[in-house]
């Protein structure tokens, strides 16, 4: 079964074609091979959308904020792509978010895209796979991106290094793992929201957000804003929309802006090369510098692990030509 | 200051000496250059030790579990290490467990080593680290040790990884997002520990995790088991470590264990060539196939992400005489 070209696919992504779009991203959620064709041509036409990202652990309820957030910027008139990034389900072979039951709600938007992405590989590529599908919705002519991902840990972070704007969503009620939490996402958060605020401990839980700013290094950018939201019900989505603008209109004027964007560029560089010598190395599995044979030296603890990575990047800088793996 | 060299480090922890077992264990979350000595030295003597980690989503109550289980290991004689890995604290400089709180409930007891781990590099390493500490520990006579981390996304699952046993702590009331944990964790779980299971809704999550596992595929490893726990009361405890040991006995008969541990040293050996793969190409900033000068190019568009990453990897392959990095 062939499916259009490379090139066709990006013809119709520029087009702001939704199946095109559905396809490059499924192609870079594969990694395939056109992926990089597709990527080379609509990086270049790419720059102009507003990426936003949203993360907290599980529980926090993004995906009611996320919809509700997506929903206020249609109101302004604004195309959305919805990008729901979910780590934890690359083991099941397919994203679990449930795709359907939110694409019913926007279905009837041809100015909404929702999208789950997973990644099938076994090296990460999820984050190179999020910015990747950022620049085919941004070529398509998608004005904000919304990238969401559940989860505090390093993956996630990685993911929303993607966007202009971090949103942390955190609830009250998570007891000590708030410290954990709170110093993983210092780095990222732009903004933090304080959902589910009906509910008790919500006074508690801003007031160590905000010792939490009041302590932080100066960090070169704005100053994280704290809102309170319900998402459910919709309240304090004025707040947000208002807060995000904010966000975007110092980042701009300072520069903070473009730091950030440099700062992106040199992780998705970094990603893609981390991912591409793993792939290879596991790819040569056989022979000096194989992978089989060194894990199984390891295995007999023959050799220690920093020698066995001394023969596999041994072989890997030594092989002919320095071709492009 | 000039410390102990890497061989009195290593004659330390041969020697089961607290002091240098801690030394030891600075320098690899480090990813000082003295850690590869020391790596190398002690991971020819480890393989002893039975390796438990213990993983989750924050608010489970992993730390009480893995306190009240090491205590119970305690009780059989045993020596305990613990090892709370803390992968959102890379960007605070340091682990926010409280380790000396946690210490005092232990300190009286020269049989239990309690250490929190995070890391300081910008590429990851963490896993990396937690095994270099096993390892350590290992080789220092713990007989059992326990790797506790916060989280459940793909750098947890990697965090485990270095372990022989892992158990995934779960609770009443994640509401949605239990679909994605549990389709993070289902390949990596050996038992799951239903804690405060005093809980409303421990029977709708008993039955979702029981369901999951009798619809998953047949992996070539023994079944989860199920324990419940309120492991702030010590309740169910003794379930938990029975099922523990059962694991233990029935991997060892039927080869599943060798298999993990061919897994692991995999795993381990391509963690190491990312990690160092990162470091050299960040550490090569100028020139051809520069860090800086690449991500320059992607920035104005000049490139893609595609060809910039080629450029990296076309310096890195062409560097002279495969020598190590």
């Amino acid at each position: 079964m062939s499916g259009p070209s490379a090139a066709e696919i990006v013809r119709g992504v520029l087009a702001g074609e939704t199946r095109a779009v559905a396809r490059a991203i499924s192609l870079v959620e594969d990694g395939a091979p056109a992926a990089r064709e597709i990527v080379g041509a609509v990086h270049r036409k790419a720059g102009r959308a507003w990426i936003i990202g949203v993360t907290g652990p599980p529980g926090a309820g993004k995906s009611t904020l996320v919809d509700a957030l997506g929903a206020a910027f249609r109101m302004q008139g604004r195309r959305v792509g919805i990008v729901a990034v979910d780590p934890t389900s690359a083991f099941s072979g397919g994203a679990v978010l449930g795709d359907r039951i939110r694409m019913q709600r926007h279905n009837v938007d041809p100015g909404v895209y929702i999208r789950s992405m997973a990644t099938r590989g076994h090296f990460g590529g999820l984050s190179r796979a999020t910015a990747d599908a950022a620049d085919i919705l941004d070529a398509a002519g998608y004005e904000v991106i919304l990238l969401e991902t559940v989860g505090v840990g390093q993956d996630e972070v990685e993911v929303v290094r993607a966007a202009d704007c971090v949103m942390v969503v955190l609830v009250p009620g998570l007891g000590d793992d708030i410290q954990a939490i709170k110093a993983g996402l210092l780095e990222v958060a732009d903004v933090y929201v304080l959902n589910k605020a009906d509910r008790d401990g919500i006074e508690k839980l801003e007031t160590e957000i905000a010792n939490m700013l009041a302590l932080g290094e100066e960090t070169g950018r704005p100053r994280p804003r704290i809102v309170r939201t319900v998402a459910f019900l919709g309240k304090g989505l004025d707040d947000l929309l208002r807060a995000a603008i904010d966000h975007r209109t110092v980042a701009e004027a300072t520069g903070a802006a473009d730091a950030r964007r440099r700062e992106r560029s040199r992780w998705r560089l970094l990603d893609l090369v981390r991912e591409r010598v793993l792939v290879w190395a596991s790819e040569r599995t056989e022979g000096g510098g194989g992978l089989e044979a060194a894990v199984a030296r390891l295995c007999r603890r023959e050799i220690d692990p920093y020698e066995a990575a001394d023969s596999i990047l041994g072989a890997f800088a030594s092989q002919a030509g320095g071709r492009p793996l």
